[in-house]
């Protein structure tokens, strides 16, 4: 077990997670996939705490990857399901986290289809002088971090197994492919990824891409006008270098300095994301889209921005693809590219989730615990 | 643990609770309270005995809390949620009970919207001749034993933390305030505060006040009449002196006797029930009260009942206030208040709730097993 | 425990079963019934590994056994429900069940609405080349293994207790009564009751016995014609033989052979399957099959084919009745039959289940595992 020192309490949003913090989140989860490659895929790390699943936005998905990384450390768990709940009537959500914190609570997980939730919870836990840790698992079209931490240990473990590090993607050229404004999955993972070095390219019809990212976007057809603009983030001090081409590359810079320049790209076509690329990021399309217009047509989004074998040979030959699931088979991304091993990443991501929901549910808790035992 | 004999079966009402059955779970209760403030909150004491949670009305909060406190006995746990089930269609209740126990169930936790649904469990599972012991997590307008005792858990480990006992309430006043008439929670708590010797003080609207009560009420408005009256209670032998002043206490009794005098005082306006109160219980609303036109508005009930900290001026000064939640803010209480640790034990209720029903599991269970272990 | 070699790594379906698979769930059934009369009725056999119940259509008595008896082998287990789950939007069954496979679920325990969903899931598995294996617990009106191996072992232990072997129900009388036509747990009742040498009988009405037996019916009022045929399973080799009286049963045979000559009697009146029967297994009415006019009134069909203590009369003295729940008390069986424990088995089947479905995910998981300890 990596013997890095972790003061982080929640874990909210990776707009300011440090390399060395991705890094523990990496080692750790990669410890614990060891652990699930035993026979006896349990450790008593968490005995006797309790996490409690607070779902005010329902999922399965998630729910079940943080319930069985939970069960694996041997915590206790609760299930909290907003749409089957006689709570809230009346109560706010910080009163229903309350009654959790009361009950016992050591870690809640919390899902909200409104952004700021899981923020306002850990705010108000640290007001009260509790040491209760919140995980945001999904927030409105804010974060995700979960997921990302998870996109990136899938990613990373590729490459190198054993040590998987920030490090290993410098350089390294990554399409996120699809609604992107809509998608905390995307929010999440722009900062993790552009935090590695990677060179970050957004494909999406323009009514799915950010309003913000709008003026800055890249659109080769217009010619190659030089576009390179620097934007303050409003919420840190760190940069967004918002390049006209890939042949701008920041310049080499110290693994601790990565997190400097942060390259991202904008496309409103899906081609010059594609194209070389190591990795490609598709997200989940919801079919609501469809009916607010932003969206002419299912067939007509995946001729465009579905990917396909055709459309991968524009990558590098070793191109994986991402999606954080639930797939809309024939429309994110054709049937048969995701059941192709030699391409799809997505059942590695669900495996991933387990080890890196494991690591932040260890890291979280491990103020109380010692290390891991078997 | 305290080696107190504890010969009941069930625990479906607290009538025909007695003054030792009282100490004996505030004392268990106050074991395990011990045992959560470890590092490790968990006991093997019912390791292999099945718990199941029958909830025919949705509740989350009594659920989760039975639930957290059979997992820190390491029982295993079946859920049933009737809304989201598919039996009960065509089978009657006590068919559905029948199953589980068929399964191997040692306790049924039941809350059901009709009152006796408990207690024809029980009835059953005796004439059957089987040990399973069956707990009343609250029916329709009757009773809700866990809450009362969570609630006198609350009050008398507030007052001697190391030695909760029955008599510590002995001559405080306590004020239960709000929809008395619909309350199962109003209905249990009177059973233990009066057998506690305590003066306990109903304040409702009088469309929210029982009818049998309404009868002998205390209206100071109208003058001092002599309005003490005894009246027998329907179910057991037990005696309530609903008396017209404070001013007329029962006299002093040994601790066996404390049940004889149960005192109980009547009123429709608020002020009298607080004046010099050390507890105020505040009870919640069902918001449908008010379309059937047992309420005038949320905001005038707020102005009457509602509980703030000016109307508190008028109790002692150190007094404490208890809601069974979920608290619809700004009405039973005000928002600033519920939120004040000074004056609510709102928090401490929901921690005191999953060491009592710690502590009720381990009464029930205890003929199967030895004792608590860790 | 037994140390019968056991290969299955699916049980999908019991048209294959060996009399050698069925002695072997007997008797593992047995040993796991001795290990649920000890105190603690938990052994940690499957502990790590993880049972995912993906219950696509709803059910609580069946997800609450197969539950119950994960958590007594101390298995993980993730509960899936369709009907509250944001899964399955966009993806396939198959991508749900991949999804579980990823996570690390070792048992799938799958029942699915239509007819061949296990099947599925378990080939792709198999395709795959991962050891996960699936348990079907009921798939439209295909099969429901798990209830007739409940079945059988709970009549086998009837007969004896301390070694239920499928050849005591040799020679032995059983009824089947009600909606053969749309009934998963009869389709699977035949398999194992015909295998075993009984004599099976189904009676139903017209309307609710399935077409391609209705030509081979046994009308005894239209005289004794010889309708004996020979009909080819359209799955197995096996062999149907459809006689016309049960004075002609197979010629005895070796424990070995016991499943070349299945016997199965088909009657549109219930009186000559009751007559001397020895065991009356009767089936659930759906109340939806009364709108598809399949019925005249649920008073008809009791007046008819309900179970009563007089039809009973027609049968051996010692008979006992089945049925797996939940009952309609007043249709398939009177109210008082059901709760008379000298005729009725139904809580013995549901105590059955229990034993039964810890047998069979001991079993499923043994390859993985060494023996059952305490």
């Amino acid at each position: 077990m990596p013997t890095t020192t972790w003061n982080r309490h929640h874990v909210l949003s990776l707009a300011d997670f440090t390399a060395a913090e991705y890094d523990t989140v990496l080692q750790t989860a990669a410890s614990f996939q060891e652990v699930l490659s035993r026979r006896t895929k349990k450790v008593p790390t968490l005995q006797g705490h309790v996490v409690a699943n607070l779902f005010f936005e329902p999922s399965t998905r998630t729910r079940s990857s943080f319930e069985l990384a939970a069960k694996r450390l041997s915590a206790d768990i609760l299930n909290f399901a907003a749409a089957t709940s006689s709570m809230t009537k009346g109560e706010t959500i910080l009163d229903t986290a309350k009654t959790y914190l009361a009950m016992g609570t050591d870690i809640m997980v919390i899902r909200h289809k409104e952004a700021g939730v899981p923020n306002a919870i850990a705010a108000e836990m640290d007001r009260l002088g509790v040491r209760v840790s919140v995980l945001n698992a999904g927030d409105g079209q804010h974060e995700h971090p979960s997921q990302a931490l998870l996109d990136l240990f899938t990613i990373c473990t590729l490459i190198d197994p054993a040590h998987p590090r920030l490090e290993l993607l410098k350089g390294k050229k990554i399409a996120i492919v699809g609604d992107i404004l809509h998608s905390r999955v995307a929010r999440s993972n722009i900062w993790s990824l552009t935090a590695s070095g990677a060179q970050v390219h957004l494909a999406a019809p323009p009514t799915l891409l950010p309003k913000l990212f709008a003026q800055y976007i890249f659109e080769e057809s217009e010619g190659a006008q030089d576009l390179t603009k620097v934007q303050k983030s409003e919420n840190t001090n760190q940069e967004f270098i918002i390049s006209s081409s890939p042949s701008s590359p920041s310049s080499p810079s110290s693994p601790t300095s990565h997190s400097q320049n942060r390259q991202l790209f904008l496309h409103w076509h899906l081609e010059p994301a594609l194209q070389d690329a190591d990795f490609v990021m598709t997200l989940r399309l919801q079919k609501e889209r469809m009916t607010a217009h932003l969206l002419p047509s299912l067939r007509e989004y995946h001729h465009m921005f579905g990917i396909t074998r055709t459309k991968l040979q524009l990558c590098k030959p070793n191109v994986k693809v991402l999606h954080p699931g639930p797939v809309n088979r024939g429309v994110e991304i054709s049937s048969e590219l995701m059941d192709d091993p030699e391409f799809s990443l997505i059942q590695s991501q669900v495996t991933s989730g387990v080890a890196v929901r494991m690591a932040l549910l260890y890291l979280l808790g491990s103020g109380k615990t010692s290390a891991i035992q078997n």
